[in-house]
Order: C-alpha cells, then sequence, then structure tokens
C-alpha cells in the first residue's frame, strides 16, 4: 500500500498534535455534487452504484478534486446489511429506503442468516480495496455501518419513520426480541467493519442516526450497549497503525459522558451541542468530530467563515477535533459553498495548532 | 368562577408541596379516542372543530370523563395566529399542516397584519370561556400556543419540513428579516396568550416543536430569546392567582440551564433527558413537565407502571414536578393505557410527597 501523505485526520482522531484542524463532511459524495448525478445516472439506480466498485470509487473521489478534504469515506448505503440478509432493500423517489421483507416476528428475527461480510459484501470490499488503492496515500479511507439499533429501525419500520412505532412497541412489548434482534445485527456489523478494515478502510464510523429517537436509559441498553460490544469486537490497529472508531448518535449530545467511556477514540456531534462544553464532558477521553449545522453551507461566504471561526474558538487550542458538519451535506448545497467551509477550517485553524 | 377544586397542577408549577404528583398529557384530547373520533366527524374538518367552541369544549373535557387528570387543556392548534394573519391554514390527510400562502420574502414579513387576539382570534377567548364554565373548578384549564421560532418554521416552510431549508437559509443569509419576523411573532403570541389568561386559562405553555433543529447559539439567539420576550410580556397574576407559564423546547434538554433562567415557571422535557440530572441542572430555578416516551402506552400495563415508578424515582422526593409524557400522546394508542399510567403516577408518587 502507497505511503499515507496526510494523516491529520488519524492524528486528530488519537488527539494527537497537528498542523491545522483536519476537516472532511459527511455525505460528501453526494447529489450536490453534478459530476455525482452524472456518475449515479450512468450506473442506474443508487443501489447499483453502491454496487458496482467502480463507479463506488469514482463518486468517493469526486469531492476530493474539488476540495481540500482530509479523509475520504466509502461510498456506500448504510443499508448493506440487511440488504445482504434478504430484506429487499429499495428505494423510492423522496420516501427514502424501503424494505420489501421488514423484521416484525420472532421468526423473522430468527430466520435472519448470519452473514460473512467478506463473501456476501464482496462488493463493498471490493469497492475500499479499489478506492484504497486510487487514493494512493493522498488521504485516509473511512469504512463505516449503520449502528445496530439504527439498522434494526429501518429492519422493523420497513423504511423511514416519524413515530418509530412498530420498533417502539417491540421494545417496550419484547425487550428480549429486540435485544436478539440487536445481538445479531452486533455481531454482523463487527464482522462487517472489520472486513472493511482488513480490505484497507484506516479508521471506521458507526452511524447512530436514530438513537436520538430512544429515551433516556433505553438509549444506553438498546443502542450504546451494542455499539460498545463492536468496538470491543473491532480491529484495532492494521498495517502497523491504530485504526480509530467514530460513534455518531444524533441527538446523542445528553449522552457524551457515556459515548466517552465506551471505548471509541472519537465521538461525532450534531450541531446542538456547544463543542466546548462537549470538549470539557468527555474531559480527554476522546476525541470530538462535528458540528456546523450543514445549513449554514446556504449561507454567504463571510457567514460560512464567521461559523467556521466561532467553532474552532469554542473548540479551542490543541489537539483532539476533527471539524465536520453536524449531520450529511444537504442535495441542494451549491458546490461552491463547501470549498470556502474547508478553506475557511485550514486556514483559520493554523493559530490553534504547534 | 368555581373555586378550583384541584390545585396539584398549579401548585406542582410553582413549587408548593403537593400530596401527589400531578399528571396530563399533551394531546389528551385527540384521535386516540373514540369520542374524539366521533365529535370530529360531526365538526367536519379539523379546523372546523377547532373553530367551534361547543365542540371545542366538547373534545376538551373528553380525556378528563376517562382519566383522573390534573389539568385540562384548550383544544385548539398551534398555528392559529399564522391562520389569523391570512396564511390559509389547512389540513392534507397523513401531511400535516400547510399553508396557501407561505412567507417567504421581505414584503411578505412587512405585510402579515398586527392581530387583536381578542377580536380576531374569537373564537379561541370563546372556547376558553366555554371550556373553564365547563369544568367548574374541578382543575385547572391550560391555554397555549406555539413559539415564534415553530410558528415562523410553519409560515415559512409552508408546512412541515425534514430539512428546514427555506427558513434556515433565511436564517443564515437574512438574519435581519428573521428576526423581524420573530419579533411581529412574539408581539401576537404574548397577546394571544395575554388574552387566553383574560378568557379564563390558569397557566399558558408555549410549544418549541422546532426549537431543537436550530443550532448551540443560534436557538438562544432566535428562539429562546422571544419566547423570554413574551414570558416577560405575560399577565402572571389572574383572579388573583399566579399564572404560571411553562416553556417546552422539543429536543431542548442541552439548554435546560438557559431555559431555567429564561422567567418561565417549568421547563417541558422531552424523554431524552435523566429527569435527576435535569433537577440538579435548573437547581431549584424553577419546576420540570415530563418526561415518559410517549411510546411506553404501547407496552403492558406492569411495564408502564415501572417506567412510572422509574421516573418518580429519578426525580425524587418532594415538589416541582408536573408528570407528562415526553411528546403528544399518539394516535395509535389503546385509550386503557393512559389510564394505567395516570393511575400509576398518582398511586406510585404518594411516598414521594408529604
Amino acid at each position: 500500500m502507497a505511503e499515507l501523505h496526510n494523516d491529520r485526520f488519524l492524528r486528530a482522531l488519537q488527539g494527537q498534535a497537528v498542523d491545522r484542524t483536519p476537516v472532511w463532511m459527511m455525505r460528501q459524495a453526494g447529489r450536490y455534487l453534478p459530476e455525482y448525478r452524472a456518475s449515479r445516472a450512468r450506473a442506474g439506480s443508487f443501489l447499483d452504484l453502491c454496487k458496482n466498485p467502480e463507479l463506488a470509487c469514482e463518486v468517493t473521489l469526486q469531492p476530493l478534486a474539488r476540495y481540500e478534504l482530509d479523509a475520504a469515506i466509502l461510498f456506500s448505503d448504510i443499508l448493506t446489511i440487511p440488504d445482504a440478509m434478504g430484506l429487499g432493500l429499495y428505494f423510492e423517489e423522496g420516501e427514502g429506503p424501503r424494505f420489501r421483507h421488514p423484521v416484525r416476528t420472532e421468526a423473522d428475527i430468527l430466520a435472519l442468516p448470519q452473514l460473512r461480510a467478506e463473501v456476501d459484501l464482496d462488493y463493498v470490499m471490493q469497492a475500499v480495496t479499489t478506492i484504497r488503492s486510487a487514493l494512493a496515500g493522498r488521504v485516509p479511507l473511512i469504512g463505516f455501518s449503520g449502528s445496530p439499533w439504527t439498522l434494526a429501525c429501518y429492519m422493523v419500520q420497513g423504511g423511514s419513520s416519524r413515530d418509530f412505532r412498530q420498533i417502539k412497541t417491540l421494545l417496550y412489548r419484547s425487550p428480549e426480541l429486540m435485544h436478539a434482534l440487536l445481538e445479531r445485527l452486533a455481531v454482523a456489523v463487527t464482522d462487517y467493519l472489520n472486513a472493511q478494515i482488513r480490505a484497507g478502510a484506516q479508521a471506521v464510523q458507526i452511524f447512530d442516526t436514530w438513537g436520538g429517537v430512544l429515551a433516556e436509559g433505553a438509549y444506553q441498553a438498546f443502542s450504546l450497549a451494542y455499539m460498545q460490544r463492536i468496538v470491543a469486537g473491532l480491529l484495532r490497529e492494521h498495517e502497523g497503525r491504530r485504526v480509530p472508531v467514530i460513534l455518531f448518535t444524533k441527538g446523542g449530545g445528553g449522552w457524551l459522558e457515556a459515548l466517552s467511556a465506551s471505548g471509541a477514540d472519537a465521538i461525532g456531534l450534531d450541531w446542538t451541542v456547544h463543542l466546548g462544553d462537549a470538549r470539557r464532558r468527555v474531559a480527554g477521553r476522546c476525541a470530538l468530530q462535528g458540528n456546523m449545522d450543514p445549513a449554514v453551507l446556504y449561507a454567504e461566504p463571510a457567514t460560512i467563515r464567521a461559523e467556521v471561526a466561532r467553532l474552532l474558538e469554542q473548540y479551542g487550542a490543541g489537539p483532539g477535533h476533527v471539524f465536520n458538519l453536524g449531520h450529511g451535506i444537504e442535495q441542494h448545497v451549491d458546490p461552491d459553498a463547501p470549498k470556502v467551509f474547508i478553506d475557511a477550517v485550514h486556514e483559520l485553524s493554523a493559530g490553534y495548532h504547534g
């Protein structure tokens, strides 16, 4: 493998000194880029794009051609695991992901096959290898998965939801069944992320998109506990380097103390959290990633720069911060705005380091 | 006016001793009740029901006939103000509220009429008077409004939203216009709530349903500041009694310290917050209301009772707690479940008082 030329991102995740605050954007390869829309049109559907390693590599690299990003992230979907389990993932325009065969009963849960990611999600591993090779050491490659709770939400609801009625009914009426499902998913996610690491992912992030809909107490038992189990089962060193793991619970700002004791290297923050408060609360136990409101990218350049400056000041001097948005970049953003954002992070953060 | 027979709710909001923890449910007059669905069918549309004082009174009282609730809440909609401003509120089945004439430009904002609630929202005041008289002192009546930020979200987006793109673009590109809109709304809400108080509302709640989508910093400037201005302008005494005000920001658990310094008597909590932590954080500056996950009402009676017991224990001994759900009761709840919930609050809370 090629030598890594820019290791700011990996260093910051381990709390090591850097010259600039590293920055990347969740969903950085996406619909706001005209070149992404062109690749997707060539692929056919979104899933066809995910399942074609050459095209997945192409779109992964597109934002790096435009912006001075400090990391690349595998282009894929968070629902590849349940898809490989045979639930029949599909996408309806404007409706988000759907499953043809949602999981509702004990029999459904017991019938879920145990995956071998290297075989059953071979196309993901091929994409990781292809991207890693194409990056040629320019920046590190991030692998990822949905959290067990988040996968379970989609699998039980059969798609997105506003009230999460089916899964919460399962949780409150049949907690032992809920745990049985989450245990299977934790095993599958651990295996999946380890396969990505062996294929070349240099850091991994667990997206707990729906952890924030859980009640205090239920979050710890039904989401965090399973992410913690995954963290404990991950390969933490590969190719002679630490492979950092990032946990991102959207709406999880109230649980930072518990998240920072999970064994993860870094915690992702959404935009409702004060970065300085968050830094005090995690008290050096892990690094932080975040947390600009993605909607700031709709603002004028001067406002974008001012928001970057404000967040850098909140975090303060020293390492342990990876700049990011508080959630994925939105499709209506002008592709010129991320350049203003990313350049501002590098330029304005210099004074906080070294 | 009839003497008030049950003042637990008003006493708890002021941190005064009570014999049992008072309890009510947000959206307690609603679609989960067959008698509500019958009244609504007679009224025609949801808005027809809101605008008919006799029917609004009828549905307000329905949950009190089934459950030992410690408060009634005016049956109305949070969007009555923009409707009275001429935006053309309507409801599409399964889509939530919509406006025929969303507010998008400076001209739209400047053209918004200044309301006189007693005249322009006369039907609401008639409903308050009718309900208050029908209650005959059984329990206090709560009036309410949406917060300026929450009203603005619907007015600018034209309805519900997932990404709040239009209003956040307005906020980040034209903050002075955003403030102009919020100022007008704060004046209107203050006038509206004072009219409800004069008509007979004995406490008022401001629903900041969408405050939680704002970034740290933006929340304080664009939502909390305007709720604080309203609190400062409210009649705080009427009929020789304190009229308590409750602020409820869904997703506002990170901002409890600021909320508790707003001058409000109580802060509503969603289910992501630990009640004991919240009590420590507000440090006696105000009372707390909440915060059971509404989905617990899908559980078996034993689980509902266990959740009530857990939350009572989290809050601990002494006054200053009004039990509630962390959000509105959902339409698919079995009408037997709230009885289990409400009876459990009264029965299990006795040991924490007196």
